[in-house]
């Protein structure tokens, strides 16, 4: 038995609103939609955090995201314009734990914003800017 | 001269820390950063909105942004999580008009979350989000 609802919902054992399914990926309704037309995308392969996905996989649930976007565009749904979103970890508010991207209609007065740490708009200096940069930098390599 | 200051700081005209960049995309330090190491990360092809977007270059710069929120939780920043958010449109909060994906490192008590409309959490009923559904499943056809 399954325990992961996101692949329950793959395998068709967990009801879903589902607007797009192919080998890789599959896009559904959020049942808790924070503006209405709220969509999941996600990778059909199971992973709970973007470091166990492979890239390419990655890059293709974007490229659906992209598509989803589009779509909700063109529904008549409410939306002048989409965020995509994705929490990794429980730190950034994951919840469900298998990679997915939020698709959320915006429009003008929705009421969404982020709410920041207080000492967010002070500029870091550059030099801080440069130190952080080059411990990712060398992350990176 | 370029009006677009992510085309500019592609070109090299304008300063930036940049942590990546190859033939297709770059990643540089937010100025504004949320959390301390809050990256963006771009296609080097100028795009205003999604929409304008090549969907394989897209799919391209969020696996850069995958390696970049790995190459965060590397490097010794404070980073207990990640999000990766992107905003289309102006309704979206897009402020700059060229497409970037920000990647902010998260951690516990960080302050930072989604403020939601008023109506959040009630949850539609099934007719409702089928309804919803079938119209973005339409569009995306």
């Amino acid at each position: 038995m399954e325990t992961c609802v996101f692949c329950r919902i793959v395998k068709g054992v967990s009801p879903a609103t589902i607007v797009y399914s192919d080998e890789k990926a599959m896009a559904f309704m959020d049942i808790r939609p924070i503006n209405p037309g709220h969509l999941l995308v996600i990778p059909k392969m199971h992973a709970r955090y973007l470091s166990e996905l492979e890239p390419d996989i990655g890059g293709y649930t974007f490229k659906v995201a992209m598509r989803v976007s589009q779509a909700v565009r063109n529904s008549g749904v409410k939306c002048d314009g989409v965020n995509i979103y994705l929490a990794d970890g429980e730190a950034a508010a994951q919840e469900i734990p298998h990679v997915h991207l939020h698709v959320i209609p915006r429009y003008f007065g929705d009421g969404l914003r982020l709410r920041f740490r207080s000492a967010y708009g002070s500029l870091p200096d550059e030099k801080e800017l440069e130190k952080i940069g080059e411990r990712i930098r060398i992350a990176m390599s």
